[in-house]
């Protein structure tokens, strides 16, 4: 790429493979996009934050859905709604035990979105 | 918290120091979860990824926005206000020289993003 002052041809990498996976160091698709971005959309609201967070912190690991109104100030539809949001991306996993459902983390999804991050700021210290 | 089936009285972490940080393995706060959230929605968007993905393999780690539009597929006041939002969340930065914009990544953003979901995922370990 130019860093001089001119309008150049483009010059980024290959956008007819958007929907493929380039070698290490190369953009992400238009695939793998979508699903960072579905992700990050699961988190992209204040009260699915404070669930998650509430959930992750609980003691034994899990949460009752009956436990977790009080603490973000919503009525329990509305809470069980964004927890949907957040099984729905894979982000918390639901079991139904009698009257309640119970809520807890997948640590290995929220560890992958950091993956996705530091490969992120990783890349461009590689080409500084 | 109970595990059996029974209607509790909520047992979760105070909620009137929502807007306040708790000690470590407390649930973030209303704040905080608003910050994060907000981070986060700027990631909710495919191309918004393809182009935080792109500056940071970008030769130099910059890139013009003439070089931008079409990896993207869109329009250049399409992925201008794109950009707009991930500099807005200080996810990116950006330089004007002469008639173009050159964006960079912010890297120390993406970490901390990674950092507070490395968090809940251990404060889920250590609870279980």
């Amino acid at each position: 790429m130019t860093t001089i002052d001119l309008p150049a041809v483009p010059a980024a990498p290959a956008s007819g493979d958007a929907g493929c996976c380039g070698p290490a160091g190369s953009p992400v698709g238009a695939d793998e996009a979508g699903d960072l971005a579905r992700t990050f959309k699961a988190l992209a609201d204040p009260a699915r934050v404070q669930l998650l967070s509430i959930v992750a912190t609980a003691d034994g690991g899990e949460a009752c859905v009956c436990d977790l109104t009080e603490p973000v100030g919503l009525a329990q539809p509305t809470v069980s709604h964004h927890l949907k949001i957040l099984v729905d991306a894979g982000l918390l996993s639901r079991e139904q035990r009698g009257r309640w459902a119970y809520y807890s983390l997948v640590p290995a999804a929220l560890a992958q979105m950091a993956d996705s991050l530091v490969g992120l700021a990783d890349a461009d210290g590689a080409r500084r």
